[in-house]
């Protein structure tokens, strides 16, 4: 069994959406081997920064919640497409890829590439997000830490979510190459929320 | 494929270590649809609230961090044992299973049919867990909050993490019968620290 770790690493200096301090992660050191007998850390995090699955509630008023996704639709078959050289994913690009219905993607960009946030992240545009609501695909997940930038009213996120597909982001895909996988991307168990913090990996073979 | 999700809700009235406030996680709501055009949440949480795997540095000085583990161990064929009726579990009372080196084992006990915090919660007792260890297990899971309670020294935790061997506490075995499954308990991908929330989760079949 090979594993491959898609997911970014969760520290105090990491990238983060427009490098804005509200996403960035805080850590505070609860308890030590001065202070007591434990070493203990709390984590404040806002649901977007890192690897994290997005449900509905994130885009669309009174949307699921991510617990709404049943557990079987986390760990499935997938598809690793290669689309560096793109700045962004249209429905044209995908229509070169073997894409099915029920199918979960992952999109490989130049975002994998680098470990600064960069404002000109490739992203999948309106017409790919509909070429992929319209195939009837599970899952799309993207190596940026937004599947979309700069359209209006996040037409990408609401085509998605609006049909329950499911939108992991923030993966790391430098070490993966094009073809078929076992994904494995469970997001913690939180209640009542709109996204979760996940730990995405790649298996090749079982 | 049948999964038996055996992981903890986290919100912010679930069951924390000995009630302590400082053990609850906080939510914060910090866009909504009122104030904004998504809804984000921050999510604000000590490493061992909800189901979680403990790494060395959570008891021993200088021990190593959670991303000293290949995640290979954290998907892995398990065995669950039922010691419900037990009050701690100890080295006669595992020697009753078949528990072999490099066995990743999760107790399943009285502990999983209640919501509440018991502070008298049935837990690895030392000779449990010096009997684990000499046998070479790789982890070992248990449906409480911690795996050990009053004893001197935090003894069950130095004994496993002393040699690597994996805690992962904060379980819900209440749906899953003794016997075999595949565990796949991937932690976040956080660095420099002694914990990860983790969610965790069986497979009876592939």
């Amino acid at each position: 069994m090979k594993i491959y770790d898609i997911s970014m690493k969760i520290h105090p200096k990491m990238a983060v959406y427009k490098n804005r301090d509200e996403k960035r992660p805080k850590f505070t050191i609860q308890s030590d081997f001065n202070t007591g007998s434990s070493y203990e850390t709390r984590l404040d995090i806002n649901l977007h920064t890192g690897t994290h699955i997005d449900a509905p509630l994130h885009m669309i008023k009174e949307g699921e919640f991510l617990d709404s996704y049943p557990l079987e639709r986390f760990i499935t078959l997938c598809k690793v497409f290669d689309f560096r050289g793109l700045s962004k994913i249209s429905a044209n690009d995908l229509q070169k890829k073997k894409i099915e219905v029920g199918d979960f993607i992952l999109l490989k960009t130049d975002n994998s590439e680098s470990e600064e946030f960069d404002f000109n992240f490739t992203f999948l545009e309106e017409s790919g997000a509909k070429y992929l609501r319209d195939l009837g695909i599970s899952g799309v997940g993207i190596d940026a830490l937004g599947i979309e930038r700069n359209q209006a009213d996040h037409i990408t996120h609401k085509t998605l979510l609006g049909e329950g597909i499911i939108i992991l982001e923030g993966l790391r895909l430098g070490k993966v190459s094009e073809g078929n996988y076992y994904l494995i991307a469970l997001p913690l168990k939180i209640e009542g929320v709109e996204a979760g913090p996940t730990r995405a990996v790649l298996i090749d073979e079982i």
